[in-house]
């Protein structure tokens, strides 16, 4: 009855998505940070984002913090860009694997980018003929993919017909991202059931904020439907811009914590990652939420 | 492929074993959180335990707490207790469904009252006669089902040869409890499998701490496996006695919230249980962990 998968690649968003989402920190403290989590075993790093500096002043430095790295040759470092100047920026800073991001909700792309999710699809067709011609990879994430903060549910058929356009302009692969952290394993079941129908084999990412408790459900729904890639942040950094103090993406070390009692492998370090953990409780100096950093992985007893 | 319930059952412990693990609070609060917690559609509310004073000072007044509350006709309140003198107690103040508590963990049942479990087994045998003499049903909760912190993972074998004995003492119902919320849907699958395969139709209840983050991933497991009933926490009031600041149980909005999203009654009005989560949380005086109490559940959507 239950098939849980034997190997899970998780993508570290904590630098990203995570940072995004806390006050501003040093340029060295990115940089040590990256630094850190390439060497606990991670496959896949979302490094930066190439965003205008007077949007997100966060990602301000993020040609610094990439050139500063130590890159590891087996790990897959990308970067999300929001236009056709961003995508430059990456392509010219030597990123071969980039990200872009659309709303499945109207309203919030509206917020976000002030364009409709129409004439983001078609801003992305372009961007993504861009990047393929640069030898570059482009993924495609659907942000809202689960529910929106403004308009509320979102029809999962929408979120499918979004993933036939994003596969029609030439996506390598889809992210689902659950923004605000309105996904439940119902909304998993429903969005994915109704994307596969066209897509049985497209490479599927799903990107679960913790905001309502439900992350590790959601990812146990996900993966008992054959979804082997979800993203993640490094103890839980980041938080939910329409929720001031609500808690952001799944924290890395929960999700290595639970699938390696499940027998599913990462490739993670645990007791490493726990440390990382505890450098980026230390970078951004606020409690994070991850319950493993706190109270420790289960295998440690007290004496 | 995929099971859910139509209906699953909360018995709501913030009462009893979350304030148990707070700092003191007056007996008119607890009298207060009770009852606004029977106007919240909950069926079941563990409403007291009658422990020593001097073991469990949060608990000294459970009589004056259990006289001064409005009791709900429709709702089934239960006490726990941890031997014969608190079973008297716990009748002579009228309750009728008790709970009594043996840990899988020889060494945690040591520590605990500094017995063995096959001692605690006998004395259970003694106790459960006690309450059926007095018309009172009896619960067997067994404490560190899946992972005591001092001896680390219990063999789920043993978990299973405990309900054997507590079957044969008589008791009524069986309860897992992950006290130091060691537990992962693996270990879920493995403890009830195991004890099923003597017990297919004895009633069975999950109470998940969410100290590491799984609690909602435990009851998705559970739930595919047919449990209906599970423990929680207003607020996710209490902690953990071994990892100072870890969070204590499943929060109880956050349980609903998610249940309710997957088309699964619980008989709960969501909005007023968050409202009474706010309440919990000016009681004890801290921010509780509950990401529903912070963000509100997923369809407030921002005017």
């Amino acid at each position: 009855m239950r098939a849980w998968p034997k190997q899970v690649q998780i993508r570290e968003v904590g630098p990203r998505d995570g940072l995004q989402n806390e006050d501003p920190v040093p340029t060295e403290a990115k940089i040590q940070l990256i630094d850190a989590l390439s060497a606990t075993g991670l496959q896949r790093i979302e490094a930066v984002s190439f965003v205008h500096p007077r949007a997100i002043p966060q990602m301000a430095d993020a040609d610094e913090v990439w050139a500063g790295i130590k890159r590891h040759p087996d790990i897959r470092y990308s970067a999300l860009v929001p236009n056709v100047r961003g995508a430059q920026r990456a392509l010219a800073a030597g990123f071969t694997e980039i990200e872009v991001v659309v709303s499945a909700s109207d309203t919030h792309n509206h917020r976000n980018i002030n364009r409709s999710t129409e004439e983001s699809l078609a801003d992305i067709a372009e961007l993504v003929t861009l990047l393929h011609a640069a030898n570059a990879s482009a993924e495609v994430i659907i942000a809202t993919s689960f529910g929106c903060p403004f308009e509320g549910d979102v029809p999962p058929e929408r979120v499918a017909s979004i993933v036939d356009s994003a596969v029609a302009a030439g996506a390598d692969r889809v992210a689902f991202g659950d923004t605000t952290g309105m996904a439940t394993p119902r909304r998993v079941v429903d969005v994915i059931g109704a994307v596969r129908e066209n897509h049985p084999d497209l490479p599927l990412l799903c990107h679960f904020h913790n905001t309502r408790g439900t992350g590790l459900a959601n990812i146990m729904a996900a993966m008992e439907l054959g979804i082997t890639e979800f993203d993640a942040s490094v103890g839980g950094l980041g938080g939910c811009p329409y929720a001031p103090g609500a808690t952001g993406n799944v924290a890395t070390e929960e999700v290595v914590h639970m699938l390696h009692d499940m027998g599913i492998d990462t490739g993670v370090d645990l007791d490493r990652l726990v440390e990382v953990a505890a450098l980026a409780q230390e970078i951004v100096g606020r409690e994070l939420p991850s319950g493993v950093l706190r109270a420790g992985p289960r295998y440690r007893t007290i004496a």
